[in-house]
């Protein structure tokens, strides 16, 4: 009855943690929710004009905010050519339908964001992994350059150059996932890869949800002039547009006079939330787990010296009201055991001392 | 460079109709628009826990109030079965995605909405006739049975029993997409399709787009069990959830104490619409074509009695500041010429009056 792509589909563990982490008690390690303190508030009123239906590739005065902002970063982002998401999972969709046949290789980090995985794989996507020679072959290169998802590390310089030359190369098309690149703790290159694609074919995209509000699901996108209007048309087939008051929110926000110092702010709040955790980690973790401090973003990536597979460590933490996120499922396949990404942006720090307690003595016990 | 599927994708003509739409003094009888005098307007404020992720499934509170309207309707719809989505669109693209491979059987009504078949197309869709015997060994049947779009006719009772009843006999999915089933003028049968499905595999989708604000993107469906978590993960994948703020306002609207108030003086604010067109149309096009008064809905569907291609026509009627759609866009393959559906919600009596002579007087010239 179902296609065939659908033998792919798998729930998402994001979905099974979901369900258990409203529990009361239970401090999660495992989403990449902002903290909700940090959220803004929002109260006002709207036009009727605003809900009306509006244009697919979004609002125009929000638009050319983007376009703005991504032609400082050195992005060739003319306003024409920048699309307003529902949210930046959205883009990724996108991209797996314009580009994604069964079997089309498409490069990725691995490990790599597992929603990326889930819908990329959707499409019958065969990944390689973007550090190896393969790569060359990919039709796609989705990755994550600044503060990846899990590991929250950083592509150096040398590295980011590599990657576009060789898209170039190659006619390999550049897919530049971006959302945490505000959150800069300490200094490193940040600078976008798809600034460096001179030619040749690119996405990059970014996110609201980090710097204002996720629950409004807003994202945006620039692309190359080769992909952007075969992009509107499968966003027009999604949803028409997305929601014009929350991009009415959003342009009000970012065209605030408190906007800059509320990016300050929020990476001031979230540069705390990683010392505490650091801290915590290394009073309780320091025996059983490696790990870099990220430079950025939201997440810890630790990799157990006994490579315990972290999706049954998951079980008996969700048990002692811990949740994290299992390593394994970051990788399109041969997951790398011992592997847990923590996000640190969402608890507060005695429920950081707590948790990393508990969860220390869980993977103890299996040492 | 692109997916095989890529090739089946063409731009939408709403999309070119919709470039020239704002300009100055044009008339538009072209898209399936609310009057913007019939929109809400709204103010008021939002805590940051709305802010937050949500679940993919939507808000509890809205799912419970669509649950229970559905029921009341005769839908075996419980709460654990209804999604929100990010409109009513949202559904088409996560139903090609569960059931469609290249080539796949999709029954659909001749003519029928021409972004389901946009969808169904992208996804690989082999289209067969709804109302002939071929549409026995289609895997899924996509109707309107009530107030269609772009006929604005409603299915009889007989028909709707026969829909279920082939369904259930061939192991056909139900997927019926009901936006329109408020907007009732003259007595009709709109008990849902889906409320005759008993047992089967069934989708039953509505909007918030017409009733309250389309501006929001916020549509539902409910499914039966087969189906339910697959559509959720497959939504899970394109967006995470549905804006949580559209929820919460569209919340507060359909358990307000004014919404059945709102639906009557909508459903009679565009009833005196259709009649005003009525009147225009006899006056303006009694000589040129046919068509039957619709019982609801927002569409007139004109059949001409000279069958000239009215994609050709739309072009003149655009440089004299009137749009349309053209018929022949309707159809999933064997277009039938010298059709076109006009939109009665959305001009006023004096712009209908100028509209409707105008493009009668262009019909003319053809004839």
């Amino acid at each position: 009855m179902f296609s065939h792509r659908i033998e792919g589909l798998r729930p998402s563990p994001i979905r099974a943690i979901l369900s258990v982490i409203d529990r009361p008690g239970m401090i999660s390690f495992a989403g990449g929710l902002p903290a909700t303190e940090s959220l803004p508030e929002w109260s006002g009123s709207v036009s009727r004009e605003i809900l009306q239906y509006g244009p697919s590739e979004g609002e125009p005065a929000l638009r050319a905010v983007v376009s703005a902002q991504l032609r400082r970063l050195g992005i060739d982002a003319p306003v024409e050519r920048v699309m307003i998401l529902s949210g930046s999972q959205q883009g990724i969709d996108l991209a797996a339908k314009l580009f994604v046949d069964p079997g089309t290789p498409v490069a990725v980090e691995f490990p790599t964001y597992l929603a990326a995985v889930q819908v990329l794989r959707f499409s019958g996507a065969r990944f390689v992994d973007l550090a190896s020679g393969e790569a060359r072959g990919a039709r796609l290169a989705y990755a994550v350059p600044t503060f990846a998802n899990p590991t929250g590390s950083c592509m150096s310089d040398a590295d980011r150059g590599a990657l576009a030359t060789s898209c170039l190369a190659n006619g390999t098309v550049l897919f530049e996932d971006d959302p945490y690149r505000e959150f800069a703790y300490d200094a490193c290159d940040r600078t976008p890869v798809a600034a460096r694609m001179t030619g040749g074919s690119w996405i990059y995209q970014g996110s609201f949800s980090k710097t204002f509000a996720p629950g409004l699901r807003l994202g945006f996108l620039a692309a190359s002039e080769d992909l952007f209007e075969r992009l509107l048309m499968l966003k027009q087939a999604v949803d028409l547009h997305s929601s014009r008051l929350s991009q009415h929110i959003v342009h009000e926000a970012v065209t605030g006079p408190d906007w800059e110092d509320r990016l300050d702010r929020l990476t001031a709040f979230y540069r705390d939330r990683r010392d505490t955790f650091e801290g915590a980690l290394q009073r309780h973790f320091s025996g059983l787990a490696e790990w870099e401090t990220p430079p950025g973003g939201l997440f810890y990536w630790l990799r157990l010296r006994t490579p315990i597979d972290t999706r049954e460590l998951l079980g008996e933490a969700l048990e002692r009201n811990v949740a994290f996120m299992p390593g394994e499922e970051f990788y399109p396949d041969r997951p790398q055991s011992g592997t847990m990404r923590l996000n640190f942006s969402h608890a507060g720090a005695e429920e950081v001392e707590r948790g990393l307690a508990t969860l220390a003595g869980a993977v103890a016990s299996h040492s």
